[in-house]
């Protein structure tokens, strides 16, 4: 094990649109998890407003902090994007144009069937003090600067041409010019159970935790991600001892438990179909699709999603989901009768392995004294099995939606892997 | 008009999981825009770790450059958690057990039917030097310091938890305690076109825009924001000169904007079907239930909404949709031919005023030559009319699908205008 130093890293995030509330800095949270993985330790992150000055003063203060400063937004081709100007001038260059650039702009736009104009053009502008890196998904070239022994990258803050810069061209020369030290992690997806609860059920494991590795608890509705950190120790044995902490705690929650490496719920389910070829519809009342877009936001769902219907009234319950008006009278829609009968129908209607079916009352409005905002039925089956279960989830319409997908996926999971492990 | 003192604010969002990359924070978005509304003037947002040493070093900072910070995070019942120890010390108080948030506390929890543990009891420990922040939505409350004129307020980073606390207890007290200045926006929203080829559609317009306002481009995938801010005049003046402005743009580029205050493409449309009582649903291929999700996230929505039939497979469309096979054959499921007939036949078996399909090849795979990933078609439709289009977009999953919801709902916004405008 060789003591490397550790090496410091800062996020600048420009535009006023961030301080103004507009935008979310998702960017930041990417190059975080980016930055982690590289070794690198981010010791902040600072949004700061389109003004010259506040960039100015910002850098002033970073690069005395940090090794590596890592800078997102102000690059676009429109006129409120000062940064390239800024940083010109900081470190003391002059705008000149870069004929490489200028030929990436003009093959990109080509390929998009985008007209080039002046804009786009002005964009091959690049001081003449720092090293032009590609952006192939979009006119604005990322810019390297180096001053005392310190860098600073200034990327563009379009999300997805921020990404590919980073991940083709930025990380292996930062990887080349720094040679970090690593920490490992891993982060355990849990879903069903709050916060509070989660900790007092997991609190004995939590008090064996050797020193080495630390636990933050990342709640959002419906998911508690559980991130176990560690340090100070060669990378085979952190994730020797990573490895033998989530053991332990999937013999506490196994239930809970969708995976170990931050994989989301949807991913999970998704392998969980491919590699058992088993195929999957939903009938959705008050998750209106939520679950559906779930199951296709995976690359290659076609493998294993068939289709869903969408009911929203009780005649669409009826007639496209052959639901019994009966049922719906004497129960209601918000029910076990119905629920089940809507997986069990587009289970067959979709001709599927599995089914998973929704009724609630998402709210904000359509709550009774009886079935209050946040009832919710959820049933999964199967060609031999039905569960079903209600829930009762909180009051705010979009939080309702989240949790009633989730604790359907998981129900699904869960009756996949039962039956999966009765037939071995 | 009175010239009142600029009232700065500072932002510090704390977490570990902020740093690392494993928790986005929209916390400070969204109290970037409450602070805005309210007339603060938000300087600065700085992420920082869960370590004493790190806030206590970041408040040395901001305290001396703002007048109000809002602090974020690391109040949870988990022990990762140290911000409100550290508070205490550096503003020089001791931990006491506070009577009435120890019964918020309970009440809360029996509301919801969880069992009290000592965890929860814990989060009644107040420091004596503060004012206590009443948390309606969990254990954890807020605190309110001040120090040298200035005003530090805690409060837990939990979405749900802080929103509720910052708009009914914290709005009103900082108001009162500051009385801030104040500067008007407008947020144009538009879809349909890219971010360079828009701005130099409305250069002519940019170019007379009045010194005292100011634009941004707020680019997303499907949706470019335009932000006009004016400061600097009476409000009503301010609000006079936005509502020409966005006017005069409303010229410019009709088809495209899409709302003048920063509602949503969902919310837009929902109001439209709403106001004139029609109802709609969706037939959707590579969107996969993203349509769908997006037309009942809004409240209310169950009025114009029915359902929709999400087909995936050539069986599905066929038996679902009762698309004919030789047209599926002859043409293939992405073409015109096959979403005019999922639009139609989804309006039919649905009995609704429209609908709206889509079948394209949302990616990664699944491209051939004559159709390459990003290859959709959209189709919008009503007892009278049919309009389908085919759009080019790229190649990534995630933003295919997005753009061709954003697409299609706008389709479907500017059928219904056209037929509204017709029956007049």
């Amino acid at each position: 094990m060789t003591a490397t130093r550790t090496i410091k890293a800062e996020i600048l995030s420009i535009g006023d649109e961030i301080l103004l509330g507009q935008t979310v800095d998702t960017n930041s949270n990417w190059l975080g998890a980016q930055l982690h993985e590289l070794g690198f330790q981010l010791i902040r992150i600072t949004a700061i407003s389109d003004r010259p000055e506040d960039l100015i003063r910002a850098l002033d203060e970073s690069i005395t902090r940090s090794d590596l400063i890592l800078i997102t937004g102000g690059l676009g081709p429109t006129s409120d994007d000062r940064t390239k100007p800024t940083l010109c001038q900081y470190f003391g260059g002059k705008l000149v144009y870069d004929k490489l650039v200028e030929q990436q702009i003009k093959n990109l736009l080509s390929s998009r069937n985008v007209p080039l104009n002046q804009r786009n053009l002005d964009q091959s502008l690049i001081p003449d003090n720092c090293t032009a890196i590609k952006n192939s998904q979009g006119t604005a070239p990322g810019m390297w600067f180096e001053k005392d022994d310190k860098v600073l990258v200034s990327m563009p803050g379009v999300p997805f041409e921020m990404k590919e810069m980073f991940s083709i061209e930025l990380a292996p020369k930062l990887l080349e010019r720094f040679l970090p030290i690593r920490g490992r992690y891993r982060m355990v997806m849990t879903t069903g159970l709050p916060e509070s609860y989660l900790a007092e059920k997991i609190a004995d494991w939590e008090q064996q935790l050797p020193d080495h590795i630390g636990l933050a608890y990342l709640p959002s509705p419906g998911i508690v991600k559980l991130r176990l950190a560690a340090f100070g120790k060669p990378i085979e044995q952190l994730d020797q001892d990573l490895r033998r902490q989530a053991d332990l705690l999937m013999q506490v929650i196994p239930e809970s438990i969708f995976s170990q490496d931050g994989t989301s719920l949807e991913e999970s389910l998704a392998k969980l179909l491919m590699e058992n070829e088993l195929t999957v519809a939903s009938a959705e009342s008050c998750t209106g699709g939520a679950i559906s877009s779930l199951l296709t936001s995976v690359p290659g769902s076609s493998s294993y999603y068939k289709g869903s219907l969408i009911a929203y009234s009780y005649d669409t319950k009826r007639e496209l989901l052959d639901i019994d008006q009966k049922i719906l009278n004497k129960y209601g829609a918000v029910s076990r009768p119905v629920v089940s009968e809507m997986a069990q129908n587009a289970r067959r209607l979709l001709k599927t392995d599995y089914a998973v079916a929704t009724s609630g009352i998402a709210g904000p409005g359509g709550g009774t004294k009886n079935k209050p905002v946040g009832t919710i039925w959820i049933a999964a089956c199967s060609k031999n099995q039905m569960v079903s279960r209600r829930f009762r989830f909180g009051d705010h319409r979009g939080r309702n939606i989240t949790r009633t997908s989730m604790a359907a996926l998981n129900m699904l999971r869960l009756l996949i892997l039962e039956e999966l492990q009765a037939s071995r």
